[in-house]
């Protein structure tokens, strides 16, 4: 007797990502309660399936959904607010000030729903946030129907959000306890960069890490500028200031990387750590160009993050593969490194596996939750197409995105985000354009 | 009396690229015959003129169209054929014997058509093109109505299209006298590179330009490789060589030059010799980074190229727009190099300006054809929007060009070629696929 299920899925191709490597054809995706409950040729699915409904997605392929390892969600509201500055002054003279002035609970709201709503648009099903009123961030997920890993943000100094560390750490916990259950939300501990973190409340921070299993998600030599001043004020560069307090470890989600010495690039292999490579924002800042041919070939894992749109200035994980695999092979001038399963394999397991989330999703094993996105490989001004995998990569965009599902609901379909309303969400950007500018 | 013209356009915003680095909004263009009569303040249009048609584009911005100054047109048949390869295997593995098996006037004009159908969705105007068989690709870009650089291509070997140096000379020269006259279409003297041609070809080539005043375009200093090869064989670099055979000079354009010494980027500048800066091709094949920073603040003029869509893998200027600016700032480590309007000047003005073609295109100057793309920045996804010359650059793609126009032809509109019918050109490119995959 064939088993019901709730959805069956008949794309062009099939890429699994686990497997390594595989592009499959003539395959379907099982899916029922939220959960993939097969991926085995068509022939076989008919036979052991009676799905309540069948979607052929002829000249298109299927993939797990994108993992955004980094951003800073709610910052889509300053897209473009501050171009061709460098980050000391970006920051201090841009983007400070204007956060001090705005960000509230209401800017991460909006932010956030637009930055989700951008994201499900491209195939992003989970996204891995830093950012004040991690409340109001869950909210906008919510609404978006996104699956969001919440930083509990960390810094020393004191915001329209919290008054010190201890502060910031309560705030965030308290937000955990809240919201612990639902299935779509889990928790970083976010302490912002080596810059602005004291000793002490990293070593809080390692503490909580270790007891409460999450992991520890923060900015690190992102720029020369910030390993000068660790050498100055601490007399060791961040990494090695990290390991003293404990930090490093397989919890670590080490954003950026770009500067590293061949004996950092040991101990956080040495160390398990994972690395979020933002290849935009990196270039887009001047920060630099991470070595990621020597990250790959020593195996540290990693995922791609979009970080925020002041720096980037699209939430685009098409964009950061194709960034990600253009950059390795131009630095290392070897057009074989990072390829384009390795891409992918970085923008979808690499991501949930630093997130702890790898038993759930960013591949399409049986069992993992239904997070998908189904792209199309057929449109005129794409063609031909040899390779879906290359594909992807080297020619797509995320306008050729046809769908978004979170653990089995289609949250994005015809270009648009079905849970929002897109007429609302450009009053409300306008409102806060209105504001910033005024 | 208010004069008759053809169309009024009032955008949001222009960017006229001369004057460099301006923003207008209030303001119109006024094209007849083909060109632009007047850039002004919308009230003085309504005064001065009495358009047969007004085109509002709300939230869009307009600017001249984009030129692609280095692109093999045809190989866009061969999009994604050879992925993730170094350039002399990715060349002389996959690509050549393709073409040799392949590559005679049907697939060029095949090739061509879904390149020109291609760029004009993205609001390129001009392409300067280097491939065999050049009255095919000149078929190609007249029916989708595109505006034409072709390259009269040398290599000492045969191929289909001829057999040694003077033939593919005596081939292309016969082209262009054929299609003296058309106003879209002029052409280029194209050497492939250095490890191709012979002395005494590039001696009649140096020739030929200045006799025939047209640009003379080749591949320059792409790979170590190549360098290397120079040194054993000439013992001297690629560009002291051209230096000594007399081919530097204002009507070169050097595609690539990815490897510069210090002294070299002093000769090019001396001599007035443009770049074609391909950043994506140049990573994608393992290449490197041209510096670009050195090569901008010296005043070397460059434009921007695709390359072709086999290492590319979309002859997308948005693209190229985006990665140059990145590039440059991520490699000097300075947020600064190469901002939104010096990238938008690249683009247009300077690709134009390589070609000897800046006094017909690449500005909205009056008098100038209406060479022009509009691009919508309303969209929901690119909000909020401050700086339209930055969301041009960073934010936008092209499937956010709305409408494209050469001569004042409207050719793209509506993300459709206009002249040509998609699905023949799907039928055919699909007719292609199979011929290359059997």
């Amino acid at each position: 007797m064939p088993a019901d299920i709730d959805l069956l899925i008949r794309p062009e191709w099939i890429i699994p990502i686990e497997p390594a490597g595989v592009t499959l054809s003539g395959h379907a995706l099982a899916v029922s309660d939220g959960c993939i409950v097969a991926l085995l040729p068509i022939d076989e699915a008919l036979q052991r399936f009676r799905p309540r409904q069948t979607l052929d997605l002829p000249g298109q392929v299927l993939l797990p959904g994108l993992v955004n390892l980094h951003t800073h969600a709610a910052m889509s509201l300053l897209r473009g607010y501050a171009d061709d500055l460098p980050l000391m002054r970006w920051l201090s003279e841009r983007i400070w000030p204007a956060e001090s002035r705005h960000a509230g609970p209401d800017f991460v709201r909006a932010g956030t729903l637009l930055a989700c709503a951008e994201m499900v648009r491209g195939g992003v099903t989970t996204f891995n946030d830093m950012y004040f009123f991690p409340e109001a961030a869950a909210d906008a997920a919510r609404k978006v129907g996104m699956r969001a890993v919440l930083g509990i943000v960390v810094v020393e100094f004191p915001t329209a959000y919290a008054a010190d560390a201890d502060d910031y750490l309560a705030k965030g916990l308290a937000v955990r306890d809240a919201l612990n259950g639902d299935p779509l939300l889990s928790f970083c501990l976010a302490p912002h960069a080596p810059y602005t973190v004291a000793d002490k409340t990293f070593i809080n921070i390692a503490t909580l890490a270790a007891q409460l299993e999450v992991p520890v998600h923060l900015h690190l030599h992102e720029t020369r500028h910030e390993i000068e001043e660790s050498l100055k004020q601490h007399g060791v560069r961040p990494i090695e200031r990290l390991h003293r307090l404990g930090l490093l470890g397989p919890q670590l989600i080490a954003v950026h990387a770009v500067h590293l010495e061949a004996g950092e690039i040991d101990l956080l292999a040495r160390e398990a750590c994972h690395l979020a490579h933002c290849p935009t924002s990196n270039l887009k800042l001047g920060s630099g160009i991470p070595p990621m041919s020597s990250i790959q070939s020593i195996g540290i894992n990693f995922g791609l993050g979009s970080d925020g749109a002041a720096s980037n200035n699209r939430l685009d994980l098409f964009r950061e593969m194709r960034h990600a695999a253009l950059l390795a092979k131009g630095v290392s001038q070897n057009a074989e490194t990072l390829d384009a399963h390795a891409t992918l394999h970085a923008a979808t397991l690499g991501g949930a596996r630093a997130l702890g989330l790898d038993g759930r999703i960013g591949s399409l094993l049986p069992g993992k939750a239904a997070d998908l996105c189904a792209v199309r490989l057929d449109e005129w001004l794409i063609q031909p197409c040899f390779d879906p995998a290359s594909h992807l990569v080297y020619v797509a965009g995320r306008e050729q995105v046809t769908h978004t599902w979170v653990e089995g609901n289609l949250v994005m379909s015809n270009a648009v985000p079905l849970q929002i309303n897109i007429s609302e969400l450009l009053d409300m950007t306008g409102l806060w354009h209105t504001r910033l500018t005024s």
